[in-house]
């Protein structure tokens, strides 16, 4: 190579750090005028969702908050977290978006796991809070969120966000030294017990949402409502890809049907994301309107196959439904359903099972893949022969939080291994068959049956439990617990489900309790696949 | 910073170099059977043009290209030249499309100066580089491009283009190990005599195409026209930015209007771009149809600012034009003239006039802004304060090749100083009031009234020169002479024209030749806006 193409080093003219912040500071320019946050009474432009947000940072700043130390947010999708989602990182710090069904106990692990600085919640969520710095026996500097809308707080002093917002620290818009750097914090269900926190970097954040806006095709000025829950992978990107086209996103405190169509009319909502199982929800509402949306409205849904009967229904009301699939390791979605142009010719059944596949990898995804868990080889594109789904891309996460061994395995293989298994359609397109790690996805939400499974070990009656997935019409999985009692245990499925709901969120919690033996193999292992076809039976 | 964020290091399953090469990958996979190249009676889906390219970037490699080669091309919008965007790269080399309209003399330039290692050359360019390698007096080796439109070869024996395409050596695609790697090499016309050899780089190149679908909202499976020559900014990156969206790009030898009518009938051409001039033909054009385009055809336009009779004109013809501005230094545009909300209330001049402007940062642009040239402090947002144009982001060149001197001087502030005077209005769109560098821009294409100025002073009866734009109807701009005679000199305007004609391109040619006393400073600099107001009058 001549050392003449080597000779320039990047400087500051020409090598500039990969950040959303950068989208953030443009929209605040070009997008000034635009209206960028709605909720209930609250409408504000990009310049004033800038000057707040610069306003927060700042704040946040001066509450000792530095350079990746962690902000963890308890708070449903309101315009406040919508705005942490760009002050917490220009402030250099880490966002750590927590599930807000969570119990807690999970609570307590996650903020003292992550390292927590400083908490920023929702006066609803303030009992969950304090609930959490009891079981840590300490507490964490906190902001509270005054919402309208929400709870009256109890007043203890703390500062409020609102103050924060309405400071006028100054403050420029501060890019991190270098892409790499931390700028999320998201927390897994925990597949084998306790959640792992997945690092997310400016660069991938960058990344997801300029290559969304591309394979989603989302036009400039879209009106965006917020759905999907923002403790989601960010929401899947989208507050970072809204700054990018310069879009309005809609809030909603309390996401039921009626709300939403009511928003959905309200604001002209062109485009929005959610699980099938609000989709679902959606399509049997009392509320929908009775003629379909025109031009339709796009539907970004992922966490589980989308149910033909749904796709079709939602069809029917005008919305065009794109099916992705990904994981909090990567972002969030991955790969796309795209559809193709020979789809168009298909019966509406066969046109549902297409959009039902977990499809191909998105632009800025180098490689979704399918391969052999022994040979480490791509499966044959033949839609039978499973392997693990395996990605590659700068969308996979940095790592898992002080957890070298874990980070160490996913990526073994010079790849990210999801843990699913799925098989490769002559087209290119993958299916998910089964998931390798036996989680149950209800509403949406993952569920770690280990998890479960130790809150019921924990009961004095439980000799051996064991939970799988139970097919389920409205979440489309549910727990299903299988337990052998201790010999004279009085205990009934009642107070079985009684005790796991005072110990778990309500989604963990088993909907049917078997009392039964438990298949083991030989040396001891649980033969889940029998479970659940029993489990499937009683459904 | 806890230590724990910054821990894990970029892997291979993580952090992979952003690279158009990607795009181009992933398009002959999802978009194996759609169409990717039309010309003639060739059509070829993306799984053959991927087989194509893979077998050239194979083929250049056992001719002995390798990493950080230079890999010259000569040859007008083709496919071959359009394949050659990805398998150059793929070779790990530098791909240099050199202006085929330029005289033999600055070919031979670049190619010297470039450090090219091979040559592929359109059979119709075949004379132009044989004039070049006299005036080297070497030659470098040669793969010639055999087109049925095209001139018979004269059969040199050389390898063909259409040989390495049909090859079967294997070959995996080849990211570059760094993304900061050079992909191309696009030589300016030179404004103050030689052209410059400006530096692109694979996460530029990355960039620039996604940015791209983002801010012109190319949707899937566009149909396109290549009628922005490749040898300009790789054609404003739209080849790499056809990958991502798995495009049909059509190509037309002779971009005459009728041929292009035909091919947006014929095809359905949804997007092109092309400079204003090309617009103004087609819009002048007795080919042009009669019936306006619904939906209207997407156009991008550059090189100079559309006059508002023109876009009122493409407007009519069902063409919606966006005008975006950048220099080959930006990899093409950085701004575009993003329609505002506010506009439509606007009357048609007045919707122009807005249109018309060079606008606000593309988003994957980190700030283009106009400042002081004493101060470097932005200029106040007033319409009328001008000062120059800056840019900073990572579609900023890398540098210039073996040219230190004007690499440091270009990157001198922080930021890379276009030589462009603009003004900024108040809602943070620029306008260009002047070039600094006294460019002249015919029919999209730069002319140095250097260059002009040190060809006329060859002349043996000249003994002073200028040259600068006069306003011309069809071309923008064309080049006006000044010139002091020599005593006893008996050469007219035609002699000096003709002269010209011979030893530069057409477009560089002047049209006037005035013979006048030359305007100086006292410090004997020519007084250039003089010479121009003289010129726009007599045009």
């Amino acid at each position: 190579m001549h050392a003449h193409f080597q000779a320039p080093a990047p400087g500051p003219a020409n090598h500039v750090a990969l950040s959303p912040v950068s989208f953030f500071a443009r929209a605040g320019e070009v997008h000034a005028g635009d209206p960028a946050v709605v909720y209930g009474d609250i409408r504000r432009d990009w310049a004033e969702t800038a000057r707040r947000v610069r306003a927060v940072a700042a704040g946040l700043g001066a509450l000792g908050i530095g350079r990746g130390d962690t902000v963890c947010v308890l708070a449903p999708n309101i315009p406040e977290l919508f705005e942490a989602h760009f002050a917490v990182p220009m402030a250099g710090a880490v966002l750590s978006a927590i599930n807000i069904r969570l119990e807690p106990d999970t609570v307590a692990y996650i903020l003292d796991h992550s390292d927590c600085r400083l908490v920023i919640v929702d006066s609803a969520l303030r009992p969950t809070l304090d609930t959490a710095f009891a079981i840590l026996e300490r507490e964490i500097p906190v902001v509270e969120i005054v919402d309208p809308a929400g709870p009256a707080p109890e007043g203890r002093g703390d500062p409020t966000y609102g103050a924060l917002a309405e400071g006028d620290a100054p403050l420029s818009d501060a890019l991190p030294d270098d892409e790499w750097q931390a700028i999320a914090l998201n927390y897994t269900s925990g597949t084998s017990g306790r959640p792992k926190g997945v690092i997310y970097h400016h660069r991938g954040a960058y990344l997801m949402a300029l290559g969304t806006v591309a394979a989603w095709q989302v036009p400039h000025r879209p009106a965006y409502l917020s759905v999907v829950p923002m403790f989601h992978c960010n929401g899947w990107g989208h507050p970072w890809m809204m700054a990018i086209v310069g879009g309005k996103t809609v809030f909603v405190r309390q996401p039921e049907p009626a709300r939403l169509f009511e928003a959905i009319e309200a604001e002209g909502i062109t485009h929005f994301g959610a699980a099938p199982v609000i989709l679902q929800m959606l399509a049997e509402s009392d509320a929908a309107p009775s003629a379909s949306f025109d031009p339709p409205i796009q539907v970004m849904t992922a966490g589980a196959p989308p149910p033909p009967a749904i796709l079709e229904r939602t069809a029917a009301m005008g919305m065009e439904v794109m099916h992705v699939y990904g994981l909090t390791e990567t972002y969030g979605h991955i790969s796309q359903a795209l559809p193709q142009p020979g789809w168009a010719g298909l019966s509406p059944e066969a046109q549902a099972e297409q959009r039902a596949r977990q499809g191909i990898a998105f632009p800025m995804v180098e490689a979704v893949t399918v391969t052999d868990r022994d040979t480490g080889a791509p499966v044959p594109r033949d839609g039978t022969t499973q392997g693990e789904i395996m990605v590659r891309g700068n969308t996979v996460m940095k790592g898992y939080y002080k957890d070298p061994a874990a980070t160490e395995a996913a990526f073994a293989s010079g790849r990210f291994a999801t843990g699913d298994a799925a098989v490769v359609y002559p087209d290119g397109y993958i299916q998910i068959r089964d998931r390798l790690k036996d989680v149950i996805i209800s509403g949406g939400e993952n569920v770690s049956s280990v998890e479960v499974e130790a809150t019921l070990y924990r009961h004095p009656d439980v000799q051996a439990a064991a939970v799988v997935a139970q097919p389920d019409a409205k979440w489309g999985e549910v727990p299903c617990a299988f337990i052998e009692l201790r010999p004279d245990a009085t205990a009934d499925a009642d107070a079985i489900i009684a005790f796991c709901r005072a110990h778990l969120a309500g989604f963990k919690t088993p909907k049917t309790v078997i009392f039964t033996n438990i298949p083991k193999t030989a040396t001891g292992k649980v033969q889940k696949f029998m479970l659940r076809a029993r489990a499937k039976e009683l459904s």
